[in-house]
């Protein structure tokens, strides 16, 4: 995808002038595993980290059919139509086996797609949570040094994938539905207490009743829930993206919650513990790869495996081995 | 909990002879992070491993309100009924924030926990996949060598565990239900994927024919997927918990399949594989907390990570620069 020869500079000036080619281009460029594109591409975030910054990152995530393409579509659009620059990037969690997509290949948010002020676009992020935290964050990066100042990042709510969306965003909104069953309810709460903001979606027709209900018990369970800000406390709202009803007042409490966060500092303070935390698993795993990529290393692991699988010794004695045999002594605290 | 002194060699017996304070005790023990129970755990584990291997190990996982431990219930007394001895062993992931569990503390498969030949027990497994694995792969491995034939590993279907129970077990259940939208089906593409039977539970009543027909679309999408072994075709069926329906069938169709693999070698090279990749991950992880453990690469990781945050350095340079200095030589291929 990169292999033709572009000028980075000229690159840079693109992304910074918002031009759409030039923005997917650097895009791809930090999302290439390719060794050649390595260099540039942190030239690039070296250029482009000083514009970036500015926008308001707004995580959302919902369980599969809680309708989130139709929310951040109608969403999107209005605050385009405020006169914002919105983006969307789409984390999407690989299937395990055949590496397939699971938000699918339908058309998304044509409206939107479509809009001169507006940006979609899929991240099919493979590998670790880091992984997935990393090219987002560098997206975001990008998008940010183009000037779009709303950020939306969305994810299909399956397990892991919400932890990553909320690690890069200032703001996060679950979406969901009525209908669930109890279990349900009990695995909601492990989500619940990540989110900002719920919203009760497709609270409309013959459904409004219940929404309203569902939200109703939503903060009441919000109230027991310690907020993750003394500077926000999160809330639970009806809402229709068919209708539109209450997608301006969700608009507010975002608004209203990003001024306090920004003003009380806990915006900044939020940022640069994700950027610690995110670090700190990218240290991790690279360290691991570069160690457990040297030849003498990945021999003895071949060793130990084999040994293990004969029944020779236990998982236990294989890893204590394997660490006894690095150039390092755990014990005496000291590199070699 | 392991504080009180105690003798392995009787312990040891004690998991032999399936003597149930005995087993509760060792998983116990091998499931503690206390740095005094590893030694006594490997020992334990040393001695129990050639007691085990002989179980069918069965997975099951399924949408929050499929109805799982109803039906693990159901199938484990028919199981106990034949003769087999069950042990069921619930992996629950916990809440990111709160660790707490979602599989709630509501009392679940009450006939089957007070059943003489059945073992029930829950795993609140925190933190890596990794982890998720070592700590189960343990527990059978004591629930084996005390006997059990039957292990059944369930967990809730919300991302990641799937993947978990799936590298612990022989043969994997998927249990759905109906009413799912058209994103859920989506969804399930990747799950659909890994397994070997998908059950449609609540196939009674009124539910019946939408039952039927799922599972009937369900057996024309495996159809078109590659199968996991070439000596098994994953297929669906509509069972109920409730009536019983179906049950019989499927564990019929669960034995017709562990036959195939058993005799096949498949069931041996499966688990040989589980094995080397999870030994993998344990050696991916202990490396990464030896290393990044060592004071001086953990200082250097604080400075360069108040650099990034400063906006002098990019994360990339960051990376770069610990990678250089960790006691090794990636370009060489040496260990110095």
């Amino acid at each position: 995808m990169t292999s033709i020869p572009f000028s980075l500079p000229k690159l840079i000036d693109g992304v910074r002038a918002c031009d759409r080619a030039s923005v997917g281009r650097a895009i791809t460029l930090v999302e290439s595993t390719a060794p050649h594109d390595q260099a540039p591409a942190e030239e690039l975030l070296r250029a482009l980290i000083p514009l970036s910054g500015n926008a308001i990152r707004v995580g959302i995530t919902g369980v599969p059919g809680a309708g989130k393409s139709t929310f951040i579509e109608r969403f999107g659009l209005h605050r385009a139509g405020e006169g914002a620059r919105v983006a969307v990037l789409a984390i999407d969690p690989s299937s395990p086996r055949s590496g397939g997509s699971i938000l699918g290949d339908k058309t998304r948010m044509e409206q939107l797609s479509k809009h001169t002020d507006c940006f979609v676009r899929p991240s099919p992020s493979r590998g670790s949570l880091g992984g997935i935290s990393q090219k987002t964050r560098e997206v975001i990066i990008i998008c940010e040094a183009a000037g779009f100042d709303t950020i939306i990042v969305e994810t299909v709510g399956v397990g892991q994938s919400e932890v990553a969306v909320r690690s890069v965003t200032d703001f996060f909104i679950l979406l969901c539905i009525t209908g669930a069953g109890d279990e349900l309810q009990g695995f909601k709460k492990g989500v619940i207490e990540l989110a900002d903001l719920i919203l009760v979606n497709k609270a409309d027709g013959e459904n409004e009743r219940a929404a309203r209900q569902l939200s109703a018990e939503l903060n009441g369970i919000l109230h027991y829930l310690p907020p993750s800000s003394p500077h926000w406390s999160p809330r639970a709202l009806p809402i229709s993206s068919l209708s539109g009803e209450g997608i301006l007042e969700a608009d507010s409490l975002i608004k209203a919650a990003i001024t306090e966060l920004r003003n009380s500092g806990d915006l900044q303070t939020h940022r640069t513990t994700q950027l610690t935390e995110w670090l700190e698993r990218l240290f991790r795993d690279e360290v691991e790869r570069a160690v457990l990529s040297l030849p003498e290393i990945k021999k003895l692991q071949q060793v130990l495996t084999a040994r293990v699988v004969k029944g020779d010794i236990t998982a236990r004695e294989a890893v204590r081995e394997l660490i006894g045999r690095l150039p390092i002594h755990p014990e005496s605290d000291q590199i070699l």
